[in-house]
């Protein structure tokens, strides 16, 4: 099995029945866990022309704070509608019950820039794909998403690879 | 004058008027600065026994995921109510109307572990306070805080200094 679901807690029925809720926040508390995941990114990106990282709020932040890091290059903050004070760039997306938005500084990306996606888990894509539609307004181009776990079954992945995006996990549950 | 405000944006009269915003999303958006900010945290931290960073969400999320990183230890969510899987410890605070939760796994933190907390801004300490707290709940003790902007004026990290906390910060603003 691969290491990665070792670190991974899973909570059965949560937030709702049915659900399997794959909770990564184990994988940031061991030390030994935190460090290699950040590594196996680092090895995956580290020969790439990337520009910026772009984490997504919330759990994207801590993954994508230390590989923007280690990279050498910056980081953008794709936040929940209303929490950037500055002028933004906004898509909606689709949640299961209603809609959400995801907004961008305008200034953040400059036209041309190689951007990284950075977040937990990629199950749907609905947070992702927007992001992807969110740089593209703002001129930059994702060459690269990376995730902790993949949820392959339910098609985000292969919707960020349709968009032309290498994706990279570190592992990932079929049949969810 | 410090580097680091050549780097931050401030927004007059945001979210409200009379407050002057200080924006850092502008420092993590630039590659130099972002890297020689955290530079700047390793040095300061690096001879210290830290057994854990605490992150408060959400742009505590970002530095905090890089100097665990740097420092090759673990790192735990502070996260508003309602958005942690399993049990917490929860805290109350107050804001300027009304009162929120900040919440950490019970689980996190061993007994007796060193925690360092990290926030971009302290001023009134509200949720650093509400940290401190919940980790000393969780069994933990909180031996330092960094931030990247401090409003001593303010208050809050004389607080936290009053607990026996080492508080550290990159730059400050008089007068707020």
């Amino acid at each position: 099995m691969n290491w990665v679901k070792d670190y991974v807690t899973t909570i059965a029925d949560y937030p709702k029945p049915g659900i399997m809720f794959r909770d990564v926040t184990t994988i940031f508390e061991s030390d030994v866990a935190y460090n290699r995941m950040v590594e196996e990114f680092v090895r995956h990106l580290r020969d790439k022309k990337i520009d910026k990282v772009a984490g997504i709020e919330a759990r994207g932040f801590i993954l994508g704070g230390a590989i923007a890091h280690r990279l050498g290059i910056g980081f953008i903050t794709v936040r929940k509608a209303g929490k950037l004070p500055r002028e933004t760039h906004s898509v909606n997306y689709m949640l299961e019950y209603g809609e959400d938005a995801l907004e961008v500084h305008c200034d953040a990306i400059r036209k041309g820039d190689n951007i990284l996606i950075v977040d937990d888990l990629i199950a749907t894509g609905g947070t992702a794909i927007a992001t992807h539609e969110l740089i593209t307004m703002a001129g930059g181009r994702v060459t690269d998403c990376v995730f902790i776990i993949d949820l392959p079954d339910l098609g985000g992945a292969d919707k960020l690879r349709a968009k032309g995006c290498d994706v990279f996990s570190l592992t990932a549950y079929e049949g969810e």
